[in-house]
């Protein structure tokens, strides 16, 4: 395990996207997990790119974080989504204001620096937060708890749960079932294992080697599995994550619209075809539009290190995430069509980042909720007040 | 076998589309041919099609393909693309100008209308055209044949055969090997069976069920396999052949268009997300591109029954050919979007249609050389002189 | 004055859009009223397209119209929605179901036919519905009419009248001023002249010459201008009338994106830029969204005509506004660009076209609004209990 | 005269930009121009931005200049492009490369700095380069000049000169006449007065204000009026300004795209129509598609300011110029749908803008230049070689 620092890792991140590369389309057609690619990241210490230095982590900030996506995500978009989820916990928890971590108390400090280091050591986190029928939407949460001897029995399933079945923890939301009328939502870190059985759910259009089955839990965990020990802290890091998880799936779409291009790039000049007019004009337009996300994803990512959730910083992540979203289905689209039919079949990479790329407008917040919220606060209304659109 | 009439014709796709469309997600997955729909278009009587009636036949006009293309394409578009090859094949040679028929003889005559009364009994043709790296262009052709005892030897590989290994003949476009100078390029009608090799190499992002294998000939036939006896017709029926393939490929797309709609309407009256203002947006821009590509085509193949080859009906193929494939992808990605991460999910028809989808504006004619070709011809010039893009 | 038949109607349309194109600079420079196209409108016998033929007309069907409006409006944008005006007003009255103008009477229809013999005969009529603020619903209309000795006086003041000032009557919608609940509104025809003050209001991006001023009336009429001696006509004239007003706005955007075509070819070759890979690329492109959306408007002509009213029938009308007021705003937008900045200059046929081609999309019903109510319908509701966009 | 830092310099356009923006109307309609812009560009010491500090002025580099010219455009297209030419002059002259300057010797460091010196002390300078027929190809440049007693005499005409009639001084490009074979061609500050006289030839659809008239010159000036004292060296400096054009272009059509929004939005709230969801819709993705094209102008501004004409610095420009021309054209264009017929009345603010920003793209280098270029470059070619349309 190597120590890195913020630019190690995107170094490092740089030289792995190749390997990830050239097992992207085995994983693909298998539908199976990237694990070697895993075993890579994890031999070069970016378990704990978000883990601070002082905890033994790269300390990265968002930004930092946003750079290293785009990288992974042009070597293999499905990994990079997986490498998301266990970034976005632990980035969440690294990240959560001074102020409100001094007032959960140093009990709290010491749970969230175990969990970091540990991440710095080679741990790998999934989250278990999505149910089926109401999506990632917290205060809906059917998984309970309820308190036994040495701790806490957990009993539910959770859906959409990337890495499933390769990740070491899983960060489970669940709800107090003792507690009938105020919905105490809290989180707990699972260890995989007995009573931890996943379902093969996951058989997708693309990002097919994300693993994101079904996660079934009946299991007792010892006390100090409850995230900080305290109760119902869910929705208080739920509200850092999402801002988060989009503008971290925008950062990898970028990577997913850029390799797009790579692709054809290499596929055209391999058969000649790269004089041709048409073919110029599609390159050309593919190569603006992808540059413009790119710069808007990391300006999101600057302005959510440097003064995250204010409304402008907000408005920055929705542009991100929308723009990344449609790049990357139009970019992919166009540079099939420019590299032709010998382009289509299964195992060329160009046909596999066509499925991948299609996939990032429709992951919440979709381009058309992402568009309405820009809109509704362009003309002066309140997203989170206006919107008629539920949030996450 | 039934015997139909063009009405009856059109009726009977009607009838069968929606079991083409229950068997399509299997076919879809596992890259298998859709059997049971040729069984049924066979007992059907719909392989007589293009057959004229006088040799029991449907006696179908190209207008009348176009509509029965359109209607089997929104249940299956993968099957509707093979059907539409051996329609190709029957349909041109049916279709042949009177004079010219004249001119290549009784002995002509006589061989055509067998095959097309063997094609209304029941006979499925493939067509074994294209080879690697010449793509369709006959003059290319190096499949080649020489005289036998009793007929001719052929020898060649073909590649991308719609129907492979499931047609009953092929008909295949080969070169005097003997003549050395100026290619003389001949077409056999070989039945399946001995010497008739199907390598299995057709794995593709869409139409994933039409079996476009590749298939190895070294083969002896007996003289009557060559087309109506004549040496050298490959490329005057091949200059009718194209305006078939282009415009029907067209009414096939259309129809996979419109399932796109219909799957996405269904799913989402399901979830009770049809009154959203962004999902009823995308679904009514669908529907009116959709139904402009429809007339589009028709309009084209109206032409092509009235005035085959003029410069304007090329245009309509044209026009026909480029706005059914863009409408196509466009139509089902808007459409994938409207539905929601729910349908990307294996097996759910709009994860296949969209991938169907796009593969027509990949097909021959490009809708870059389509667009290209218009604009020359609407620019007043000659797009068989003027255009640097290579025909067929 | 000449009498023609619809054949006639058509070609002689195609004889005078020459015309009107050669005048149609200096009438948008101006913002000044296409006189001279009227007149000859007039002198060849047009204003009596929508009059029967046994009142001295050509007796067209709305199919017939349309395909005419195709043609002026590749003339001279401007002067083809004034006359759509004018047919609008005729053939709503000419094609009035026959069962409902029996149930109107004898004294009606007399009514009536005078008024069409009289637009054959050369009179020319102006529709004054629209009122600043409530646009063009009828039950909301504030200009009142009460009975005087020997008529009506009426006063209230219009906007959006197309031809205000040189009409030689206008319809007029006004309500009832003694009846204080339920709203009656009735139309009445005004002669020009006294009591009938245009005032200049009419300054447009595009579509300069309609002469679409407010008009101002404080005039008594005889009793014979109440339309059919009924009152509370309006809103089942209306009913039929939008149809026709949406419909044939879109046979208009179709001349219009036609005439953008014509004229950068004309440009171009001219400059010899013809031979250009992108230009043939857009112009390409171009020619197959007219030809789509010509289709689309003539078909929703011939469903009108064959079946006015049906919700089916509505789709067509609310797919041709939509599509031909897009295809024109885009063609005329990508024919610009392709034609260069020298084509921007004012004077330039493009330069004009552009701007009146923007000008469909947002012509009631709109784009947005349109594709609203196609999507309401393709999911299976009722747009017109669905859509919360108010109608006409 | 203010002597401003380059802050004080932003600071500036902002509080001018309202002004600017107040009198846009009235200069669009009578194609005037905006002289009272240019007495406050004058007064405020703008005129000497790109003056370095040690010769009075604010001494801003492209980036400076770049967001200078975004806000200026948010206010007046027309205006900032006006403005564009005399930074472009002056920005091209103070920028060139240290080492040329040395090469060229004292007696041209002495003649440029009076020349920035003078500008920071109100002088206006113009561009005469472009010719008709021959665009801004300056190796075909047909004015002429030859020696005669105490300078040289000056005769040809010059086409598009924005701000003729109204700059002080004109930078003209002209050929040496004596030299027949080899051109040499020369650059010469002409003052306004006699023997230039502009011919009014600007009237265009959009940026009406600019003045871009014809000049002709036949007149004789003094020997020092040859920039630098040096024959021959129009070329070496129009390398360096072409970028400064491309890119500070697209810098004026971010702000003119941001301006559409901005009215768009005031329009739709003051109407109430902000809550509809097509409205929306339109306004989210419009916020998205300016603020991308806004960081790109900035990151290509950036890299001309730290590695001008490097081959990525180009690649750079162009994307900004493409993305800036065709963001410009299409969200005005939705911005004037959303807002609805209300706005395109002319002296409505969006009306004005729609024109304005269809302009963009079709200035060299177009769009379709740009993505040709673009594409070329991506594809691994060199875009100065291998692209065959010709350069400036």
């Amino acid at each position: 395990m190597l120590t890195l620092d913020r630019t190690g890792a995107l170094d490092t991140a740089r030289a792995l996207a190749p390997e990830f590369a050239a097992r992207a389309a085995d994983h693909d057609r298998d539908g199976s997990f990237p694990a070697a690619d895993f075993a890579d990241l994890r031999a070069a210490g970016l378990f704990g790119l978000m883990t601070p230095a002082r905890l033994g982590g790269c300390g990265a900030t968002f930004a930092d974080y946003a750079a290293v996506a785009t990288v992974l995500g042009a070597g293999a978009g499905a990994t990079a989504l997986v490498f998301n989820m266990h970034a976005s916990v632990t980035g969440a928890l690294a990240h959560l204001p001074d102020e409100l971590v001094r007032e959960l108390g140093d009990g709290f400090t010491a749970a969230r620096d175990r969990m970091l280091a540990d991440a710095a050591a080679g741990s790998f986190y999934a989250a278990a937060m999505s149910e089926r029928g109401i999506g990632a939407r917290l205060s809906l949460v059917r998984t309970g708890y309820h308190r036994v001897d040495g701790g806490y029995r957990i009993v539910g399933s959770k859906a959409f749960v990337s890495g499933a079945g390769h990740a070491d923890a899983y960060l489970v939301a669940a709800r107090d079932a003792a507690s009938a009328d105020e919905p105490k939502v809290s989180y707990f870190l699972v260890p995989a294992g007995d009573g931890v059985r996943v379902e093969s759910t996951w058989d997708s259009l693309g990002m097919r080697a994300t693993g994101s089955h079904d996660v079934h839990f009946d299991t007792v965990v010892p006390a100090a599995a409850l995230l900080g020990g305290i109760e119902g802290l869910a929705l208080l890091i739920a509200q850092v994550m999402p801002q988060w998880l989009v503008a971290s799936y925008a950062a990898v779409y970028v990577g997913v619209a850029r390799a797009a291009i790579d692709a054809a790039v290499e596929h055209l000049r391999e058969r000649g075809l790269h004089a041709l007019p048409a073919v110029r004009a599609r390159v050309g337009r593919a190569d603006a539009a992808v540059a413009a996300a790119d710069l808007v994803v990391a300006e999101a990512a600057r302005r959510v290190t440097d003064a995250p959730g204010t409304p402008e910083t907000n408005r920055w992540v929705w542009r991100a995430k929308l723009l990344a979203g449609d790049t990357a289905a139009e970019v992919a689209g166009a540079m099939l069509e420019a590299a032709g039919t010998s382009a289509t079949r299964r195992g060329h990479p160009l046909e596999r980042i066509f499925r991948d790329a299609r996939c990032g407008a429709l992951q919440p917040a979709t381009s058309d909720v992402c568009a309405d919220w820009l809109g509704v606060a362009a003309l002066g209304g309140d997203p989170d007040g206006d919107a008629p659109v539920p949030r996450w």
